[in-house]
């Protein structure tokens, strides 16, 4: 199993593949496609979208409110579903941009509805999935609405350590990050001059550095309490479905 | 189809469902409970705890911060299907509380599982679902994030008649409402204070009344235009899986 994709090492966290499943799933990744950084993938509005994994490069999902601001709602790194909702609902519901250069599978909705309907064990993974990205908008949520600046920006950084090292793209004491000021801000709800200073902070209090393109956490005991990180709602507990 | 529940309407507003999937449903539904109002029904860190399909009467899903503080990332209402993410995961990432007298159904993970592994249509079907919520998650985080308090509360108001319409239990032009300002302002992010002035405001410019437990609304065209409202994340265009 040495050969898996990011996104079967993350289902196979909620459910033990089968051989049958796997190949199931590695059919879903045959149109592979590559996109520039900085142009959107899927568009708000759009009709009939079709789904993506993504198999490496980082993406943001946000919202554009009419009077052009925006609000990141996550960032999907490598192993995630992007865009499961819109097909869902036949119209994409927000947009989705690279961050970086993106490799990516399309996967057609019909393609997607028939894979569940041959192997429901998978629906079943794509559904606890999709409910720990809810858990993750509903943490942004509960950030936005009630930490304040530092406890957030603390908890957004343990949160990708953690979905990083899931992927094995990351450990606990650091990972690299291709994220910007400005990205951080519009996820965040702050201005970039209120970032850099709350990155400041955390690294004067020798919690976290952020720099350079790599977070590295200097005590991840001090961090957790700072942010009351309970990282429950990402589960790592090993497969429900055996 | 007289007799369907609202559960049932709402899943067959996205998957046709055929009578034996109507059947094994219905299993589903079993074990009804009542709770009274105030009391949660699930709490933050509960193990294994059950699912329930609301069958009449609010809640609200909350999380409490280690300062004491709370946000509510949402309220359900009957046909709404309550603590997936919680069954998925094996533990619960928020609380559950009724702010009504609510009668439910207990759905234990084995009886979900089980009912998925059989008709994956149904399981494709409470995917969407959760995607519905998450949905609405997104959109709760874009109002805190970058609505201002008017925006956001006229926003909630629509969202609310949307959902309660699809279950038969509102109109374009209204619906009984059950919420306390406070829980309105645990919801919105804003003070109990802040959101009575705003319902003033709706009310003052012929928006919108939310007075004696119902909300009636009195100009849909300009409501919809202020709350920038637009309900493709609800979608109702009829059933994608025939």
């Amino acid at each position: 199993m040495a050969n898996r994709s990011p996104f079967a090492s993350k289902l196979g966290a909620f459910v033990a593949l089968s051989d049958e499943e796997m190949t199931l799933l590695d059919r879903l990744h045959v149109r592979r496609k590559v996109f520039p950084a900085g142009r959107d993938m899927v568009h708000e509005g759009q009709k009939n979208p079709s789904a993506y994994i993504l198999a490496s490069g980082w993406v943001c999902s946000y919202k554009l409110l009419s009077g052009g601001t925006r609000q990141i709602v996550d960032f999907q790194i490598p192993g995630d579903f992007l865009g499961l909702r819109s097909v869902l609902f036949r119209t994409a519901d927000h947009n989705i941009e690279p961050v970086t250069r993106v490799e990516a599978s399309e996967v057609l909705a019909t393609d997607l509805l028939e894979t569940f309907s041959k192997t429901p064990r998978l629906a079943t993974a794509v559904l606890w999935a999709a409910s720990r990205d809810e858990a993750m908008v509903v943490e942004h949520l509960v950030g936005i609405g009630r930490r304040d600046a530092k406890e957030r920006t603390a908890h957004f950084l343990l949160e990708l350590g953690s979905r990083l090292k899931l992927v094995g793209l990351g450990s606990a004491s650091g990972y690299a990050c291709p994220l910007s000021q400005n990205l951080l801000a519009d996820a965040l709800g702050l201005s970039a001059v209120h970032v850099n200073r709350v990155l400041r902070e955390l690294r004067e209090e020798g919690l976290v550095t952020f720099q350079h393109g790599r977070v590295e956490i200097h005590d991840l005991d001090a961090l957790v309490l700072l942010a009351d990180f309970d990282q429950t709602y990402l589960d790592h507990d090993g497969p429900l479905l055996k």
